[in-house]
C-alpha cells in the first residue's frame, strides 16, 4: 500500500511544476530502473506489482529495489491506475532530480558541449541526450524553452543517458558567461551555416541547436560565433533536430 | 457534411488494415497537405473546417483543395469528433496511397538506398525517411515487421518526404535478390561492425538498419556483405536507430 502522501507525490510529478516543486520525478520499466540504480541516482521509493516477477530480470531489480530504498507492494492495476506510466512492467521508481550546475562541471581538453534553444519535443530532447553521450559531450545545457528533462517521454529516449550525462538548466546569461569564460567556440546548426572543415584547432566546441519548427532564436543567434551546417546532396533544411545534432556531435567529436 | 462512406472511409483508415484495403491515408494540418499537394500525390477528398480560414496559408491551401478535389465542409469540433487527427488546422485530406514497385526505381550512377528491418516507432521511421531524402537516397525499402509507411504519425515526422521519395514495401526475397542483380553493396548497421573507411570504390549502397531493440534480425544479417560501426568517444551501442541511420546515410553520401 502506497501512503496517502506517496500517491499525492506520484500525481504531482506527471507535471513539470509538480516535478520543480518537489525536486523529484518518476522511471518505469525494467530497463530505466536498471540504469537509474547503476547511474547510483538518490531514490525516494518505489512501486512494484507481481508482474514484476516474470522474468528474472524483473525478480533481480526488485531484490536490488529492497536493499536500496523504501519499496510498496500494489496489484498490477492499481499500479496502472495510479496513471504515471505507459508501460511500468510492474515497477516504477520514484527518484531525487540530480542537482548539476555549471560550477561543478571538469572540463576536459577538448570538451563539447550540447546548448539546447527551445527543443519542444520530448522525443528529440531524449534522443538528443542519448546521442550527446555517445559522443562524450561534458554536458548537455538548456536554455528557457526547452522541455523538462525528467519528462517520462524524456527519460525514456533518453535509454539510460539522462542518469549519466550532467542536465544542466541555466538562465541565457549565465550559460552564454560560463561558455565565453571557458574560451569555448559556439556553433549553431543552421541549414545556412557553412561546413565544418576548418574547426580543427578549436579548444572546446559548443553546439547550440534549436526549436524544431523556428530554428535558433534571434537573442541564440547574437552568442553565436560561427553557424555550421550539414553537406546535404538531397533537399536542404529536411532534417530531424536530433539527426542533425547526431551528425553534427559525431564530426564534432571526430575534429 | 461528409457522406456516409466518407465517414466510414475516414474510420477505416485509422488502421494499417484499413489503409492496406482502401489503398489510401489521412494527412493532416496545413504544411503537411501543402507537401502533399506539392508533391502532385492524388486526392481522394478533403474535408476543412472554418479554422482554416485563420491564417493567410490556411486561406490558400482551402483554395487550392477546391481546385483540385472535393472539398466537404464541417465545424471544427465536427472534425475533431471524427477521431482521425491530434491537430487538423482545419484541414484534413483523404488521398490514394503511392504505389511505387522495385521494378519503377531509376538508379542513379551511386545509388544509395534504406533498407528497414522491422523499426517499430512510427516517429522513427518518419525521421529516417526524412534523412533518406535529406541524403539523396533512391528509395527506402521495408521489410516485414516494420511500421506501416502511412501511420499519421509517421506521415507528419517525415515532414513531407513520405509524398516526394519513394517508399516500397516488399519481401525480403524480393528485396535482396533486387539488390544482388544490381550488384548493391549490402552494409549492415551494427555496433560492432567495421568503419566505413573503405567503401569509396563502391558503386551502389543499401543501408540496413534493424528494430530498436533487438537490431538486424538473424535472417537479415545472412544478407548483409558488411557491418559498419559509427566511431563513438562515448558510450558505445547507444544511439537512437534514426540518429545512427542518419550518420550512416550522411556519411555514405559522402563517399
Amino acid at each position: 500500500m502506497l501512503t496517502k502522501s506517496e500517491a499525492n507525490l506520484i500525481h504531482a510529478l506527471k507535471t513539470r511544476a509538480g516535478r520543480e516543486k518537489h525536486e523529484a520525478f518518476v522511471v518505469e520499466g525494467v530497463r530505466v530502473v536498471e540504469d537509474l540504480m547503476a547511474a547510483g541516482i538518490d531514490l525516494k521509493f518505489a512501486v512494484v506489482a507481481p508482474s514484476l516477477e516474470d522474468s528474472p530480470r524483473g525478480r533481480a531489480i526488485g531484490a536490488a529495489l529492497y536493499a536500496r530504498t523504501t519499496v510498496r507492494r500494489l496489484r498490477d492495476a492499481e499500479l496502472t491506475a495510479l496513471g504515471a506510466t505507459e508501460t511500468s512492467q510492474g515497477v516504477i521508481v520514484i527518484a531525487h532530480t540530480p542537482h548539476r550546475g555549471l560550477d561543478q562541471l571538469q572540463l576536459s581538453q577538448r570538451a563539447l558541449v550540447l546548448v539546447l534553444d527551445a527543443v519542444q519535443d520530448p522525443g528529440n530532447l531524449g534522443t538528443l541526450i542519448r546521442s550527446a553521450e555517445a559522443f562524450a559531450a561534458t554536458c548537455v545545457l538548456a536554455l528557457p524553452g526547452t522541455v523538462d528533462y525528467w519528462n517520462p517521454k524524456v527519460v525514456r529516449a533518453a535509454a539510460g543517458a539522462a542518469f549519466r550525462v550532467p542536465l544542466i538548466g541555466d538562465s541565457p546569461e549565465r550559460v552564454w558567461s560560463w561558455l565565453a569564460e571557458n574560451a569555448f567556440i559556439v556553433c549553431g546548426a543552421d541549414a545556412r551555416g557553412s561546413s565544418l572543415q576548418d574547426l580543427e584547432s578549436a579548444r572546446h566546441i559548443a553546439l547550440v541547436v534549436g526549436n524544431e519548427g523556428s530554428g535558433l532564436r534571434e537573442e541564440t543567434r547574437a552568442h553565436v560565433a560561427r553557424m555550421i551546417a550539414i553537406p546535404m546532396p538531397g533537399r536542404a533544411d529536411s532534417l530531424n533536430v536530433a539527426v542533425a545534432a547526431g551528425i553534427l556531435l559525431y564530426e564534432l567529436s571526430r575534429t
